[in-house]
């Protein structure tokens, strides 16, 4: 492996972190009525704990994101696995041992790590280090696969808060993420509600829309369509669903972008040719060719049967459903965080009056929420472009959170 | 096989029509600069042919559709194709033998088979009676597969050009569609505008938009990701990719939708359970089951190497890069055609700014365009919904050019 530079002490960066990994002392029980047990928590920190322990934010990750969500990673890409990578691309898969919201998490970024203790773990279900569908099922000696029990939203927050508990953390000054990441910011704020102090869902809803669903059902379908997947048995058996994965990704990733976005980055421009190759098979569209790119990248860092188990949790999660009877207004009454949504004009994935729906029925509860509709043109993904408007928003909301708990705890 | 109830003479039907066969005389020319030969070409007729000849309508079927646009057909569904069915469902694909646009064509309806003789064919390409990918290569003796000569718009309105000429008619009234069908509107305008009077594209576009160039190059991606699609070599084998050609209908099904549609259709409503099912494979949510149940449908009445090659003509389809330069505006200088355009408000996959686009571009020619922006909540579908607000502008409209026609001759 050859040796890669990396930045040990960049301004705004929290440097090199090691991914650390925690087994929970109990089993863990779960909505389905089974349990799980071992659980293996993959998670990662920033910044430093106050003797207080009262400056604990926990981050949480996307469909396919992981604990790695700033700085460099102490376990980077080997240079084995950019085979086939042009010059431009092993660039950017180099920079891919960079955490996923860097941008946000750091040194005098929104979630400053001059003030706060940041966390972030790997989902249970995952593939990036936590128990999860390829994890070994103890009863059988083999991996899960599909008897892997079928998670909700509410059991990777009570594997979140078991985790911290081993960290000796009772208390969160805030619960943050984007999309399913928001989604585990809400149920935080719905199961705990006295454990957490403010939560800060971004482009995220309460409950996917109908289009989201069939979006997750469709990608789904690819998958378990892909004669590879077999069953969900495919581990160790030389064979995986790629093309199937490939395809789901494909489903995704256009709804994360915005007409605009992709007409924009785009158009309808040829891909290195200058006329029509006249084949139904050619990727002739720069759009086509990089969307079979984003595919076949994306199959060779994350395991299919944990898109199946996010994709369902992330269907399934509906704050109404669960603790409302359907009324999301009933559901969100216990909540005792401030409230921060972030959302995004042209997010048609998550939109904004989806959060708006859930900024009024807090509201009408009379509790704390403040709601900010960023006027951005680039769809969904806007959560992890659009820092520096989300950042001064996001800092002065924990900044008068942190200081009124500090507050109240003085008298 | 039970004997079927067809209306004979129900007001506003054409009655049972059917299917008529004719093989055109010469060689078609392509695009790919291949030729074509045998041509068949599968085609219905409605209302009759004046004996000038000038009343002749052409209406061209979108991306699953056939040349059984009105009426009965004398060949429909037989009961042994019902197997599996629910009692409903019985029901709803009995009434598939009625054409696709039923509603729009027959005596006193938008097309007017009183007054004018509709023509409907199947594309080449086709899989419902014209020659396509499933038809035999004289070449090989076998099924073309992929051998097929790709295919434009442009080529399937000279396939469409020479059918009319075999009937002995050389001037078109009318050309109307809607989606794919709008778009051999347009062309039949731009490379034969002296043959055509008017022509009425409906919910479609000059170029799809990048958004939905993916979305082809998505449903493309998932037949030819299915091992039984075997390179397009599937006939025969008793193996087709109806796995990967669901996942492709399922996608197309949700762009033809809204999101509002979705959410009154379906909400988040559970499919005969109270309770979620726990499992990442099981179709929970109606939207899920009805999507799933879509899929199959398809499969059992389209060839998914159609699929692939009327996707690619879609996606290849663009004005103002055939014949303008990337100029939409100098493409449409040629019109003769008097242009009506109807599109609907929450059709994200074409939407109305592409119909707005065009018209602009024709009137800065000092063109004859007409627009019309039809407030409807149900996505790209609407086109085959919303028959009775289009009704009274296509009649209309078609009154004005028939007449105007009929007196510039008498001068």
């Amino acid at each position: 492996m050859a040796a890669m530079t990396r930045p040990q002490a960049v301004e705004g960066s929290v440097g090199v972190v090691p991914t650390e990994y925690i087994d929970l002392p109990e089993p863990l029980a779960l909505d389905c009525r089974r349990g799980l047990h071992p659980v293996r928590i993959a998670y990662e920190t920033y910044g430093t704990l106050t003797p207080e322990r009262d400056n604990v934010i926990l981050v949480c990750h996307a469909l396919s994101g992981d604990a790695h969500a700033a700085g460099w990673s102490a376990t980077p890409m080997e240079e084995s696995a950019l085979d086939g990578f042009g010059a431009d691309e092993r660039d950017i898969a180099k920079k891919s041992g960079l955490g996923w919201w860097d941008g946000m998490i750091g040194p005098g970024k929104a979630f400053d790590t001059n003030r706060y203790f940041v966390v972030a773990t790997n989902l249970i279900g995952g593939c990036r280090g936590s128990t999860g569908p390829s994890s070994l099922n103890p009863a059988t000696g083999k991996p899960y696969g599909l008897d892997f029990p079928t998670l909700t939203v509410a059991d990777m927050v009570r594997a979140e808060r078991a985790l911290l508990r081993v960290l000796g953390i009772e208390k969160l000054l805030a619960v943050s993420g984007g999309s399913l990441g928001g989604m585990q910011a809400m149920e935080w704020a719905t199961l705990f509600p006295e454990s957490v102090a403010s939560i800060i869902p971004i482009a995220s809803t309460a409950a996917l829309d109908p289009q989201g669903v069939a979006w997750n059902a469709i990608a789904r379908s690819a998958i378990m369509a892909d004669p590879d997947w077999q069953g969900g048995r495919y581990y160790g058996t030389g064979r995986a669903p790629n093309a199937g994965m490939a395809v789901a990704r494909m489903v995704g990733h256009v709804t994360y972008l915005s007409g605009y976005s992709m007409a924009e980055k785009f158009g309808r421009r040829l891909r290195g040719r200058d006329d029509l190759s006249f084949t139904v098979t050619e990727p002739d569209f720069e759009v086509e060719s990089y969307l079979r790119h984003q595919g076949e990248k994306f199959v060779r860092r994350f395991d299919a049967n944990t898109y199946l188990y996010f994709s369902r949790a992330l269907s399934y999660f509906d704050l109404a459903r669960q603790y409302g009877e359907g009324s999301l207004e009933r559901a969100v009454g216990v909540f005792q965080a401030a409230t921060l949504l972030i959302c995004f004009s042209s997010d048609w994935l998550y939109p904004p009056s989806n959060s708006r729906a859930l900024a009024n029925a807090l509201e009408a509860n009379g509790k704390n929420v403040e709601l900010h509709v960023i006027e951005a043109p680039y769809g969904h993904d806007s959560f992890l472009l659009e820092e520096a408007r989300q950042t001064p928003m996001i800092r002065d909301f924990l900044s008068r959170v942190y200081q009124s708990r500090r507050e109240s705890r003085r008298f």
